[in-house]
């Protein structure tokens, strides 16, 4: 099978010929359909950050396809099942995260794409708890956002408690950010997006924005504000001007969190005015295995729309160079299966 | 009467003969007994904030005494009643906060001592609604310092969710921290005690602290990671030392509350690990009614011990510069009442 | 003016010609342009409940209009204004319920059309304070049940917690029921709507409930069970075995909101099942000021829809027969504005 | 090894020679050195509930020992190390209710000494993800009430959200209640233990009830609403009488937590006064592993007292008889370390 490989942090990854990997106890082969390129995949490759993956590896955790092989003690799955592995490609089940409905902050996680072998190929293992089955009538195409852009963003506005009537920025409207506002919409906010390109504010408001904030005209704090200020802002393209702004126009009482890792670098959180709002700055990385069966749910209920291109997986290292000029409208996903 | 007044920012106070003021419709006049300096009355003395009060005012937001007018409407309390008036002299009732148990937050709030005249005064006025009634059996001279440095600690743990058999960091030992560590115990917490001089860590251990870290030779955020880190962290010296000390030691999903209100300033937070360890930085600002009905309660049921040291009014000034200076063990009280 | 008047308990109502009422100090006048009328007049009117209402009196808790008169300290709203009257007539401010969040459970709260006069007249007084304005653009005959029946489901809902890709079952599709049917759409639930006619099913679907039951046709407890299930469920008729049904249907973990009030009774709650199930049984009632704001936000965005008939205040008391056989499809507003 | 088995539902317990069992994939073998009897091994034994057990099995779930064999795949835990083994024996994992920390929901799970053999045995087999580690320093004898009387209110409590300065009433203080009133202490809420007998009510007062409610004389009802009201009440002995009368002394908003599984049964709750005072009936069984590894933590803290006599497994029967007259001040617990 075929396979993108990292061989050397910051080098261009390879497509390589590899032997079909053997499923170990509590594991699962999967003949990979459609797998989603996030930044991520970018900053494993590069060795962005602070822990760093071992080469060679696979990246990808928006990995989507059927199982064809079963290791042992796997019960609950069937050959031909639509599975999505994501980015918690295991945790251990035992610690207080775990056990408290929050695996994605468990110390003794595997992260797919990083820590193990991920969705860049045309067969990938994952461990079979982990393994979200896809709904029937999902197509896989847009599974794969689903299942990191996707529960990342839907978690995050569970993170900041979004009900109805709420005013919730999304800031930053690309492969995340035009999901946060179906999900914010959908939890029943008002919803301002903030961007600084005329298409992705077209798209915000076409998926439907109440509120679109051309941060290049604007100051977006002080539109926020003019509306009362939001309950709740999504920071997804996380930069030291996009957080002030957002930040900076929130209600008292409001939530800022924070999604984007970018691979270093801090934010300054003015105090006097987080004491006296009484505001909140939250991280938030991705979500469990249940956000990820809700966003499934969501989707096969006709309620969101996953908006991509899909690309051979021999172009990886163009793709890359298109996410990292910034020209991508929204994801890219790998099509395995146009391929074999 | 007699209250010490800030005549222009920035200048020593000046102890004023005054009339005694009347009580307008709504209104109680209240004979101080006692009230507590608070760093807060040293920045409103100094317009160290973006908002300035308006000189000449009266500062002091931990007043203490005995109702001894009724203005038109107030029914609910009477004269010789011994009430407390809080940092919040008044909020609107009406507005989201209000209505959502947040009237800390309420934009439009008069504070005590800076929008209005406050405790520093042998006589003072207050809105009956706001005047706290205090429990029979409370000292009035305990009674102050629990008005603001209790309620706002009380109200900072309830902020981070502190509940039994979690770890939490109280970082810096004075007016506020004792109160802290004695509330953070009442919850059930095993509490760890931050400070840099030896009898604020002895106290602190006397007071219940399971754990007394010395900052000086130890680095709190190690120390707390070895003891499974912190699930709340309360920076009451908000300076970015001791802020990035805590922050480290935080657990993931950890929640750091800042109260301390420094002149100016931002804190610098990490990106990568708040978003990765899923924690948060949370600004907190006093309490409201209800929390300080709950201090006085759990002070009347002699669960708390409060640490103060009583002056005459007239040393306003002198007490003033032994706080700058941090020479004071826990929290000056002025005693009205053995002035008169 | 004319007011609808319970001069006796258990007796019809009778029109009379009052004179206008006088504004007191912190109050408003009225004048009435839409009430709607709520089972609750009914038990007001026959003295059904435990704490009895003194006669005479106007019921009347949906009163909308425009304010007419302000009493001495009325400074927040101006003459020619739009504000709803609801059944929080007044609380106090200042218990650990109002302070909380909670005013629909302060102690000292006056009722609207219960403990003080309401809106079923031309004319009415209100506690400034407790006037809710109502966004430009509303009419007030969609107001009125917004009042009422929006809030209460609204609360209900928040009561339980209800939240994206959620299984909500609302049981009874009335005055009250079409509107929490909207609302859980709105927060973003799939909703079960159950009912025993035809045409208040058809209503349910056509105001987006994704599953319709009919209660006399299949048993609503095994068909939530088959679709896994509910996470909450509104018992809005509260019936021995409308509760048992919906109770039953309850997902483990799930919550069962009651919040119609029978003239007496209880509910049999199986033990073993709740138990097991971890599930609860919650009583709510109305909702508060801020609750009320939000209705009426969702409404001026256009998100919700009133389904009412509009008659005459002369015709009262066949209101009243009308309701009580259970004809209305889902709510009587009387439109006063017509009227004069 | 000795095991006590249930040959028969309804018939008495058999204590039997059997082989040790061995430990299958991801299991471990224990040497029992103490387990607690509950009064629902009782249930087990008769075939009480609507889902039976299947005999031959070995109830009691509240084992304590040492592990003397790992089966495949067990890493985290090593040969001597001292777990308890509770009321969870295993849950999928994967469930929503597993996924948000409610473990304790699952509809897969299997309960220890009920769909498993339990620890009234000298060896016993659990899962090892299950096997909960005893800290040093804790007795075997104490682990083992912990391990379900404590567990179960501690996690009512949780489930009631008490916190600081709340009036909390405990009803019945037996096994569990003696603990509940030691958590409810620790959580800082003010206490009231209800009972009908007079060592009882010593007991709680000298674990630290504030208040002792002896319903022989008065109405716990009445008594708690003197006080306010409770905040939240443990109904340990599910009775209608007993239930009637705390759930009478809530206090609006007030929460009442049913944890005993009598038979069968229904409990009567009252429309008009849970509506109106928005009261709530909760469900809550046992307590997820993380809410024992608390429950542990505090008591190697030396913050709760374990009550409790130690009896011989061949004296399971007459203990049996005992805890049904009643006639038990706190614990049973088989001491298996003697015997042998």
């Amino acid at each position: 099978m075929r396979a993108a490989v990292v061989r050397a942090l910051g080098e261009p990854l390879v497509i390589e010929e590899r032997p079909d990997p053997e499923p170990g106890p509590g594991q699962v082969r999967i003949r990979v359909e459609a797998s989603g390129l996030c930044h991520t995949d970018i900053h494993a490759a590069r060795g962005d950050w602070p822990v760093r993956p071992n080469p060679p590896f696979v990246p990808g955790h928006e990995g989507v396809g059927l199982v064809e092989a079963l290791g042992d003690g796997v019960t609950h799955l069937t050959v031909g099942q639509r599975v999505a592995v994501p980015w918690l490609g295991s945790a251990c089940g035992r610690c207080e995260h775990c056990l408290s409905g929050w695996e994605t902050l468990c110390e003794r996680q595997v992260n797919t794409g990083y820590g193990c072998d991920g969705g860049h190929a045309e067969k990938m293992l994952a461990r079979a708890d982990f393994a979200q089955p896809v709904p029937d009538g999902i197509n896989p195409m847009e599974a794969a956002p689903l299942t990191c852009a996707g529960v990342t963003t839907y978690k995050a506005l569970k993170v900041a408690g979004v009900r109805p009537a709420q005013l919730v920025a999304i800031s930053g409207i690309g492969g995340l950010g035009h999901l946060a506002v179906q999900y914010a919409k959908i939890a029943g906010a008002t919803v301002a997006a903030v961007d600084v390109t005329d298409d992705k504010l077209a798209l915000a408001a076409e998926l439907g924005a109440d509120l679109v904030i051309d941060a290049r005209r604007e100051d977006p704090g002080e539109v926020l504000r003019r509306h009362g200020g939001a309950h709740a802002a999504l920071a997804l393209a996380v930069n030291e001007a996009a957080f002030r702004a957002v930040n900076s126009g929130l209600r008292r009482g409001g939530k800022l969190v924070m999604v984007a890792l970018p691979a270093h670098g801090t934010i300054q959180v003015p105090i006097f005015d987080t004491v006296l709002g009484g505001t909140s700055v939250i991280g938030s990385i991705v979500g469990t295995r249940q956000d990820l069966a809700e966003v499934f749910q969501l989707h096969a209920a006709g309620r969101t729309k996953v908006v991509y291109e899909t690309r051979p997986l021999a172009s990886v290292n163009e793709c890359v160079d298109e996410v990292l000029r910034g020209q991508v409208k929204a994801r890219i996903v790998f099509d395995l299966g146009t391929e074999s």
